[in-house]
């Protein structure tokens, strides 16, 4: 199994997910302006998870290109990853149909929670195989081991204010928008592949 | 991040959108041909965006190949494309579900023109990266620089006319649909890649 | 444009199209098995479609590589293709909800008629861009010719006896399923690539 | 047609074969945690599913990876896999739907069984076509071909018990959960391609 595959088979399914979350902005029947205010929600929530996904498909690359040999425990938690990742289309939709509610709220957290555990592991996996400029690249990594911890305040949060949880969960995603200057910077110095 | 990921990643988004448009297309209940008379208008709406998804294709590949290093400003000004490219199959099955009504028809101009402006920012980011040959290629760019501005006539046109709109929307098509040669002329003397 | 970039993007379209057909059978609500009974038909019809996607996707690979240069015109009659491939899934559901009724088994003629002339239109835009490989091996191309024919005919006969349509549409599948071998023998002589 | 072709090719409709599987889980009405409780079985058969298509995904690759020339044998015994995994979605949504239900757990264990007869016999033609290495490493395969012997005690056993056959399918996605290792070892000593 080379990572040439695997990276094929994550652009695949993560493409798939990013685009089939529209799917879920069910087209109003009116054909007044005013017939697409019940879908602002859902939209919103669309933007939202359009940015996250975004983001893993980046910092994935990036990831992918610092490490070295792909065994049989990268590739599972790979699957474990893009597991998680395949719920964003369902939790987006329940959360934007009931206009970010709290359960709703909380499970979207709950999703973005676990497809931070799940990176994390994946990146444990990749640099247990013996992946020296990824393990330089990330150092102490505060913000892949703080951003769990983040979510969970936020879904924490959901159960007084929806709305703090939106702004923990938009506010890592900003935080996560920044490219991962560590990696890209010491892969500026390795020969074009 | 190599272009050959961006452009991958971006194949399979554009895929993705130019086949699941068909799916908005709900197969009618009945056995006879006029019950298809319902379906025509959403049919119509499909093929136009059929043929808009496919120029922004043709033309987003010929720019990657005419541009040198992918840093963090292209990669998010390509998913930003990408997003409105994401909204067509929506606003086409609006469009189409409501016999090309005012609104709908405005919407569908809004998401062409911010799919050009998106084009156009990606294009800036991409030759400030550093991309001499695709500066020279557009030239002045008249025709990217002036879609954006008949887009917004054709949507301010629908409020009055959605079917002068409409032909502004196709007229651009046509446009747009011959090849962007001068990009092409200027690669084909480059070694093969 | 390269040709590999046409290859792949089509590849995602037909692997997206073969699969999305699925989706058309409506999971029923019933727990016993004689509640897969209305699923029947629109299985049937899944079937035929899968094997055709499965045909042009064969066809279209062996044709594109006996191809030379990829220009404006194959890149277009590529996405003409494409487009009425596109429409399998909603002919092949429609079909088989309305249980092989004539109009429905005329349109899904009519689909796979048009998608057998768009195969010949981008078989004579490669030709006209230099095939040379690929003229030797068609030859005279009689099965390509009498394909259109042949489904105007079942088309037609669908008028009398949706079986008859049914039976032309099946044979001419089986017909196709035998891989062409014309250029297969003549790619074997060629350096690996 | 080359061996990359079919895998890219595989990749892509495996990809939204595991992706759209979660399209089947519909977005509940309520905003409350309770309204996710009929979702809750659905979500289940997705978990096990998605486990399923990850070791076809992971296998094929392995096998393909120690395989030679691609005839048209290989094409069509590859498409029958492809077809038999493309119902998953379905009998996934069917089951879930119907919690777990007698029918539904029989016709999802007939098409594992059927899957895992595809796969045996693209593995015999992949063999015929001359894959030493791959005939060298899968030995006697007894896991290959107790695998349908399974599935059928599975499927009967539903009969009588729908949990025990749910168990005899989690057992033996637990018994192909363990990579392939006997196409790996063999492999590592090929030069990296």
């Amino acid at each position: 199994m080379g990572r040439n595959r695997l990276e094929a088979f994550s652009d695949g399914v993560i493409a798939i997910i990013i685009t089939i979350m529209v799917l879920e902005m069910k087209v109003p029947h009116g054909e007044h302006l005013h017939a697409l205010l019940p879908v602002l929600p859902v939209f919103l929530s669309y933007v939202m998870s359009f940015i996250y996904v975004g983001i893993y498909w980046n910092n994935h690359h990036n990831m992918l290109q610092a490490s070295g040999k792909v065994n049989g425990a990268i590739l599972w938690a790979n699957l474990h990853l893009l597991f998680w990742l395949s719920l964003f289309p369902f939790v987006t939709s329940w959360m934007g149909e009931n206009h970010f509610a709290v359960a709703p709220t909380e499970l979207y957290g709950v999703v973005l929670f676990m497809a931070a555990v799940a990176y994390l592991i994946l990146q444990s996996c990749i640099i247990a195989a013996g992946a020296p400029t990824l393990r330089r690249a990330i150092g102490r990594d505060w913000k892949g081991k703080a951003s769990p911890a983040l979510y969970f305040i936020g879904i924490v949060s959901a159960q007084w204010s929806p709305t703090a949880a939106k702004l923990v969960y938009l506010g890592l995603a900003l935080l996560w928008l920044i490219p991962d200057r560590r990696i890209e910077n010491l892969l500026i110095d390795s020969p074009e592949r």
